[in-house]
């Protein structure tokens, strides 16, 4: 078994290629809910929703995120609202944008979480709905809301006031998680990493995609514990995120936006790092920090290359 | 000043209608909110939202409910998760539909009404946003819940189940409204009713359109006071319902499924029924009830026809 903390599309990715090379049933997804938010009085997961409709063939290839053939005629008739809402509102942002279909996900999850049931439990439910073989599970049932503060300002924003509303294009000096100190890993996300005879560290934003999974008590311990079967995957190839804003941000929070810093980041946890073959040159810098540099193509823009990567992080981890 | 008491498409036409005779400003409507629901979590207006949407000019004039060239890619997309919501489970209904533009106003109503605003004012924000002249109130911010108590099976069902779900076909041995004990008729309503110049009762299921009205402490005896200048439109023609179950409900609660059994119920707080010439032979037998019959022809298939119900209408209250 296999279990890979995971972000949103690079996981998601990442997901897809190990189903080339293990079955997709030996692969368990630990997944951020840090980006979770309520819009429209709806509950959305997007890191779960991404995995989710990545797996099923159904995601749009373009955007990376939602679903494809997708339609946004709800998010467009919002458009009416804006020049009633009151001052301070937060009814009716159009800035988050929610496909037709995508809505009905959206709607499942906010019903059920309503009636009680878990994240956990619904995400099963919502990842059987669409036919995926792999399991899905939130890293934890709380919810943790990670906030951003703007360097400039000194305000505190939601992750996807930042990511979504403001493109990522402001800089940031600190970043929190809350609740995470009172959330705790599922059982069965413990479990999951407990039984795995590997664990994979995805290829997502090492601060606020797997900063969240290792803000929960006991998770940094428990991978510390296996290392030598913990691999993870650079998100940062040749000193840039493959997507979004991991570099800038590791650069302002005083990390180093090349495989470097993420080795810094995950040497405790990790026995393995697999950089491309572009930061090769920095091998020797990423050995020093105790962490083996494994050097294949990490760029993932064919299902070859994607399969060839798979195979080599899970040769990485001894499996 | 008109104050116009509202169920949905009856009252929606009516208020249409009334545009032509009057000033759009001088009317006011009084709406039923005891159809109200929540689904996927989304707070429902149904009667609000048909007027709104008619007096917009988007509503679809075939359906009369929901607007004009609406798509369904929302509630199509529920589908798949049927086969996995769980026994007893709320979730993803698909039997209540919801256009995907429609959706739009219930994400809107939805958070304002979680951020504290009044349904009243969020009703004013939405009729703005629509660009709705006549002013539109519901008749309580307190929710009413229409129950219906089914003949054979003795159990109760939502107001929704009942109309959507059951398509209206079962019979009802009973009604109730579930929370007009502790509701209270709005200020902006009880003043409209007392400012009026006329008081209109638009021609809307008696039972579970205007019942929920006269449920609320005090609208009964507001109208009494006032009956020589509150004058009602049967939505009863030929014994038949103009729309919906109001003739069969009728009959299955003990009353009379014609123009003679609107005038029982009315004649307490009404001076005039308006009555089509289909049903000009029951004249005799609705002043009998003690309610003035103004015969005008009553189904609204023209502008012009149902401009002329709207004249005579104020005509036989005096206005």
């Amino acid at each position: 078994m296999i279990a890979v903390l995971c972000g949103g599309v690079g996981a998601a990715r990442l997901l897809r290629a190990l189903a080339d090379v293990v079955p997709a049933e030996s692969t368990v997804g630990i997944v951020n809910t840090g980006d979770d938010t309520v819009m429209h009085g709806l509950s959305i997961s997007p890191d779960l929703d991404t995995i989710t409709y990545t797996l099923a063939g159904a995601i749009d290839p373009e955007r990376g995120w939602g679903l494809r053939d997708e339609t946004w005629r709800a998010m467009e008739a919002l458009d009416r609202f804006q020049a009633v809402r009151p001052d301070g509102s937060q009814a009716a942002p159009t800035w988050f944008n929610l496909g037709d279909q995508d809505l009905a996900t959206h709607f499942y999850r906010t019903v059920r979480l309503a009636e009680g049931a878990s994240l956990t439990t619904v995400t099963a439910e919502i990842s059987a709905a669409w036919g995926v073989r792999q399991r899905l599970l939130p890293m934890c049932d709380e919810r943790v809301s990670t906030v951003v503060t703007l360097a400039d300002e000194a305000t505190d924003i939601s992750f996807q006031e930042y990511f979504v509303e403001r493109h990522h294009a402001v800089a940031v000096s600190a970043v929190r998680f809350d609740g995470a100190d009172q959330a705790r890993l599922t059982a069965e996300a413990a479990a999951a990493i407990a039984l795995a005879d590997t664990v994979v560290i995805a290829p997502s934003n090492p601060i606020v995609s797997i900063g969240p999974l290792r803000a929960l008590a006991g998770m940094d311990a428990a991978l510390a514990a296996r290392r030598h079967t913990v691999v993870a995957v650079s998100p940062i190839v040749g000193g840039q995120a493959l997507k979004g804003p991991a570099d800038r941000m590791m650069v302002e929070l005083g990390h180093e936006a090349s495989v470097v810093g993420v080795a810094r980041l995950y040497a405790p946890i990790a026995r393995a790092l697999v950089i491309d073959p572009l930061d090769g040159h920095l091998a020797g810098a990423v050995a020093a920090e105790g962490i083996e540099p494994v050097v294949v193509e990490s760029v993932m823009s064919t299902p070859e290359i994607a399969a060839a990567l798979a195979r080599a992080t899970l040769a990485a981890a001894g499996a």
